[in-house]
């Protein structure tokens, strides 16, 4: 059966962020879910029963494939949990207790919680344990977690718990951070697979 | 003066070239407008005087800036006119009479024609000089062109003519392509100031 993931957008979104792990986790045949965690926070509002539209940081504008129901969006639902950055972006879904209730049941569900966003892990108030952010939040984080300098790092150090995987918060990074998700739902053999067509320079340290 | 680029559209468009070409571009500060070259085509159509809705390839719904309007979107009004792939919409951008229209007016006027679809610069007959292009059609354009296997190929070479600027066409290459036409567009102290806080990981061989 095909695997499952929740990938939650709001206004100042990362378009390459959600994008680049939107795309990558399709062609590895995940079947993606945008939601948006506002209804009509747009300047561009919702159309009849359609989600609102998602301004992000540099302007794109991106029709989320649903709004954010909260009791539709569980563990037992999706396979993993996915969410991007951008500075508005972050800080609304980070700040948003829909989101924090969201992001530690699938952490207490044996799920991946995949943040590009690591601030998130925070607010939720996930255990100690191995990440890694954009410098900007690296001091909020250190003291509260095992905090590492490496471009994606994988978290399963907490036991009876999903996990956790965490990126270095920036644009540079958002392909290994696609493939690193790929490869814990899909097997190293798929992510090595759809990596080939995609042709990265030669040089690029991707996984 | 903020520099301008057009950047074209179509249902089926890679998701990602479209996002990181945009995005960057928005870095750099070059005003940044996407358009659609069909009106309505998508099973979303469109809403009011906006534009219609494209899905890209992956699934991704955008909402471009415009519907394209060609006689609004000459070479007197950006400085480049920008065509990323995508099998579905590269095939329909690079038939489109207007595009193809364009593409040879952005090129007659010596402005900067960017394709991560080089197709188009076979469909709308410019001359011969460098290019390269994704393998696929490798073999449609080594007679009528300079074929290189570069990541990103820049062609000043017919006298009198803009800049035309291809790419591998495939989504590894996108990052180059967008900084090299950064670059073109407000220099290189530029391409290198956004590159930074984007984070790339160390050995990533981007300009």
């Amino acid at each position: 059966m095909a695997k499952k993931a929740l990938i939650l957008v709001a206004d100042g979104t990362e378009e390459m962020e959600f994008t680049i792990t939107y795309d990558t986790l399709v062609r590895a045949g995940v079947e993606c879910t945008s939601a948006n965690v506002h209804n009509g926070g747009s300047p561009y509002g919702s159309v009849g029963t359609s989600p609102a539209l998602v301004v992000c940081s540099r302007g794109v504008k991106i029709l989320p494939d649903t709004t954010l129901q909260p009791l539709e969006a569980g563990p037992d639902r999706y396979d993993a949990l996915v969410i991007p950055g951008g500075l508005k972006g972050a800080e609304a879904l980070s700040q948003s207790t829909e989101v924090q209730t969201l992001v530690r049941q699938y952490h207490e569900g044996g799920k991946i919680v995949a943040l590009i966003c690591t601030l998130a892990a925070k607010t939720a108030g996930l255990g100690h344990q191995p990440v890694t952010s954009h410098p900007v939040i690296q001091n909020e984080l250190t003291t509260l977690y095992d905090y590492r300098e490496d471009t994606v790092v994988v978290s399963n150090e907490v036991p009876g718990k999903g996990t956790l995987v965490t990126s270095l918060w920036s644009t540079g990074t958002v392909f290994p951070f696609a493939f690193k998700l790929v490869e814990l739902l899909c097997g190293k053999a798929k992510s090595d697979e759809i990596r080939g067509p995609m042709m990265f320079p030669p040089g690029v340290p991707y996984p």
